[in-house]
């Protein structure tokens, strides 16, 4: 938190003893947390008194300790997401945003293959100061929206597919490519990263003061 | 042609002396030929008299000797492209189907970091038979093309580009990963076998007759 | 369904509790519904009612609700396949096309290792309008089939198989690279891309009347 | 432009015909224009006349028609390389910068394996709204950087190096792979997308006002 | 050891009955004995009276027989991690060092986003003859510490992350590829390969004597 | 030579210079000697004297010094190839055969996608006792052999092609997922080593008497 | 067995069901039948009449039905393994063997980091006439056999390790890029291609008679 | 230098200008300079001055400048290659060393394919104290060394090569999966960091005294 980013703790590769630590700590000191990646089965088996207290949503694999500050609407942020299978990292994106207090405008099930539902929400879209764009597959959506919107485009690509899909490359790398201009790239399923971006995007206009 | 379709000549990896003999052979039979991926130099090398009868395209690196069939609408065939830069693989996958007789509709310079300029050509788009879409860096223009027609689309990622997109395998797995049903795809810069599928869709509805 | 290709539903990244409510959905309103990649232990949870009313195949991890309508033999497609371990993306294309009404010719295990498996069907294979090609390891045979058939082949490369065949890299990349010309690729075990692109034959071969 | 953002003409594939004409156009019809990646090479075979009109940076590949804006401060953005060899995409970015009015702060060889070159700049550093670092090799500089500024940080790998750092995939995935929360990528020597995702900061900061 | 360094016992791709048999004979002739990689379930599987024998750790899967050399400092030797999620290789570098009576210093949780965790640790590491950096995702940090000091810098890329980090390739890459002289590298997570490089470096910095 | 297997020059990564020494060496002792992957620029670097003495040929890359064995025609060894293109390695395979005194059959331009130019010679290929099949692209070739031959089969993958066949990777994956039995496979374009391996059967098959 | 090699039934990738029907087909055939890959868990949902008739070896997953030829030394063939890892594909090439009434030499555990190991076996090694090389991690094996043997060496690199080594892609690159001459290559882990070969070599040493 | 270690120049991806400024200056204030990756081209187009006070190698791309200190045997170092390929790594190492003052053992052409080459050369390498081992295609070498020295033990895998070996990946990928304990490796043809490192070495074996 001294860049004003308050740094995450990412469960995933740690044993459910070493998570515990962690949230007994934060419990104690009474502070905020943030958890990514904590997987339902590690979360399955914490003390219950941690599970009572985290706010758990096991499609994101978030969890959050503590209080949330009442959510505003600026700067204005959207997260569009192309099908049901990248949910996952959208609601990332939407909590971890959430978790600073910001209210995302959420846009699912997009994708490019039927251009006329991205296109009722051209206009809503075009007034957004950042949107945080998650597909797969083939990824073609981020270089639609950028061609769209004026404002900043992240893309984050999705891991689930299967084929030359599987694991994410393809649509990393199909983000990467865009032919839109000024398209920028978080790692595969990183919405935790994309809202940390626009959290910086939030100090950043915000000029510091 | 056993199967309706003519063999070209690949002579890229073929010496200027192997190609020039089988010009010689061509012009002494009085046969046609197609030559693909004829690199300007090894043209240039060619003798004078075989350059002479040569229709030589430097843009698709194809060159035709002999009489063309007069060109016909049917079936109808669309080749699209996504920028300046794919126009290679189009003008090869067009000097093809023009060599067995059919005369392509070209639309260029329609990638969709700028809707508009494809979504003009729509009507003409979904009359067509058969889409030849020719697309590199993240070859979104496919799947978006695919879900605005009903007729056969086929995907030729092209190579140019740089970075991850350089030799044209991110283009190559977004097509394949396209979220559009129905999408087929050729290798690399492959407008000459898009050509020939579309030559074998022209034998196929015609039911062989 | 506005490009004459109804939508299948992506079933392996949802949760049951998302599967269930789409096929809740198309029950209530009486419609028909495909499913594609619906893994057995996500077929297993769904609600009773739901299971009874699906046509459910696990080989080829599709399920159908509703009525299908009688199947015809126009246009003439078969569906081609290499070994035993082939057999799931061959069973699902033949399934799709069934869901259109389509009866398509099922040719098994005609690996090009035993050459006159092959062979014996070659007069059927030469009056079929397009043939599906099924085929992992090596892919051989999309390349031996266009060799010997006038009409469309449509490559699906199969991920079954070890070491460098492991994943299905290999017999995709053997397809795109095939000596025959015009052989179409779809992405890896797609067996349900290859049905639709028959089905965008179907639209395109009738003209649109 | 309908988004704020002109278009860049990407020159090395284009033929030198191709490129002639874009620019007689613009000459024609007094307007700017910007060329990216025009290899000297092809600034050499332009028209005399062409050549003295255009502002050409070969370390950058870049060209420019027309007037400039005044440069102006606003909004702060720094341009950071870690060695001699990222100066391309560095100056890339600088002058797609200056081409829309903006001057950004330069601040060169600062790679991490000499910690104290990088620190000296800090303060400069954390006063930036947008923070571009173009970086090779291991690409361990973004990393170090985004632990230092509270503002937007976008990194640029870059393809110089040997080994497995040769075309710069290796500097991609380290970029993507940071461990510091809110790094963005772009694609491999893409400093002008780079530029372009800072003037989409601009706009959006600005409030699209 | 007809070099001086004891081979150990690779577990993880062996059978349970290949191993108890192993250490069963090391038992037998009074041996001592070390495993590496001995996977929790292949462990729980071991006859009771060896698992009672053995020095198991389930964070670095490592195990030993056997008495061990009281620990002394020399050569001086530092282990270094990123990250949480590095420990692993960390700590099985830290035993197989113990194993043979070397005691390292280990230091956690520096990662380069927080420059000023390592910094606080500079005087320690430049007295260090050996340091060993154990560092996945951006594996930034091998560079930055090979930068402070003058000792031997080994670099143990480890294989925790997701997207472009999962699997420790990304890591690599960065360490190999790193701007800093003379960083030496081991395989993925191969924290024994490191240790075995000190007892070397013990060997021939002893001259040998 | 201990294993009765002459070594050759691997000439491509030496210098003109090397070359010439280790030849002038050969020449002054008056011995035999084969150079491999000698480049026409090479060639034609050398001393007059020197290349006088050569027997080059450019299209398998291949040099020979001093008197060749005269031919025999056991053990029954084929040389064959799929195109145009699988020339080079195919000589070279048939050349370093000549340099140890054995005629191999060649048989060209039989790839798959027209069987019946290989099926005409398949009397002929079942008496082989090895066959050396080189095949680029797809590779088919070497699994529709060994299904037809009771010998030894081995593959040579080639590197010419384009996209994903560019560099010869596909071809050689195909050839080591083959669906037939016991094919056996080089390093991309070594007919050299192919040659060798057809030495050690006729070594083996020998008795080694 | 056109060709004179029994084709084995490759079970993994095969149902429980498909197995068993394959199995009691030969049985009320009285035919033999060869199964590779055929998993623990596949063998023992067998019906148990099924089970009793097998020779099942769960380290190298073979199962073999009917009664085996007595076993005979000629050819002279021996499996050379490097570590207790590589032993699943070495025991598989030596039981296809066995079910061919070949009796192979074993020779395990002698990789290359302890020469004398493999030093010891050398005389034996070089009378044999074909020499089966299984070798993981570095495969640096087969080039050490390949420089002390006359007779034919096949490389079966296995996919044992980890990091880089993982999947066997680095073994076998390393085998085909072996600096020693005529060493031929198999799948990873494919023992019963290595196998098969050798059943070639038996064929055309025979001389077909 | 803050470590001990001068930095060198790396001078190819830099311009000839560039080049030239930087040894101007080192002229001008009487500096040493080194210069690594210096091609031909780019030295012979360097001011005649600078070339003439420049002690230029064109087999392995290093420069010096200035005097040399005299050579000393101690720490022992032995710079081992397998074939004439890898000399250029090799003398870049050597070089490096001796711009510092020590002098390194050559021992070259000494591949695993011919043992006995290796071996004869045995105690000379068991009395080093770091064995830097140059080796490309399949990097056995080092395996093989690793096996038979106490002391440290440096791969640098090289890049020349083809098919596979194309590059170095494989190389690489071998050197770090070695069977043997304790090799550390390098980035692909880094003699320059090989040497840095056995300048680290010799800096934490004097103590830092
Ligand atoms: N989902 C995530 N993806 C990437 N980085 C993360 C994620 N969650 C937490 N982090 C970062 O990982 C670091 C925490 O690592 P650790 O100390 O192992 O918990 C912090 O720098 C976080 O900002
Ligand atoms: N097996 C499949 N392979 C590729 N695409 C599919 C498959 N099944 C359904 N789809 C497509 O995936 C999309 C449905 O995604 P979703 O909305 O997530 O269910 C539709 O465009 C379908 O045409
Ligand atoms: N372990 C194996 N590796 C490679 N090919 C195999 C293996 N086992 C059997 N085969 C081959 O796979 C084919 C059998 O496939 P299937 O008809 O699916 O049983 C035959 O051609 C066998 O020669
Ligand atoms: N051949 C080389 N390989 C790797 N790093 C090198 C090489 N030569 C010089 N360097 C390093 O590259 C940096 C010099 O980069 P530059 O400032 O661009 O000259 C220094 O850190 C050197 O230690
Ligand atoms: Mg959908
Ligand atoms: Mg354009
Ligand atoms: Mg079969
Ligand atoms: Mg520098
Ligand atoms: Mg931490
Ligand atoms: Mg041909
Ligand atoms: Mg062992
Ligand atoms: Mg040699």
């Amino acid at each position: 938190d001294r860049i004003g980013i308050e740094e995450a703790v990412l469960a995933q590769p740690k044993s459910v003893g070493q998570i515990a630590a962690i949230i007994a700590d934060a419990m104690a000191e009474d502070r905020r947390l943030l958890l990514t990646r904590l997987q339902p089965d590690q979360h399955q088996a914490l003390p219950a008194a941690q599970r009572a207290a985290l706010d758990y949503c096991a499609m994101s694999y978030t969890a959050m300790l503590g209080a949330r500050p009442s959510p505003r609407d600026m700067p204005r942020i959207a997260v569009v997401s192309a099908g049901t299978s990248d949910s996952g990292p959208a609601t990332e994106a939407q909590r971890v945003l959430a978790y600073s207090g910001i209210s995302a405008t959420m846009i699912a099930d997009v994708g490019v293959a039927g251009l006329w539902r991205l296109l009722s929400h051209q206009d809503s879209l075009q007034r957004m100061q950042v949107v945080i764009v998650c597909a797969g597959m083939d990824a073609a959506l981020p270089s639609v929206v950028a061609g769209l919107v004026p404002g900043m485009v992240i893309a984050v690509p999705t891991s689930v597919g299967y084929g030359v899909a599987a694991g994410g490359r393809a649509a990393l790398d199909a983000a990467l490519a865009s032919c839109a201009p000024g398209v920028l790239v978080t790692n595969i399923d990183n919405g935790y990263g994309a809202a940390c971006a626009a959290l910086r995007f939030a100090n950043a206009a915000g000029g510091f003061t």
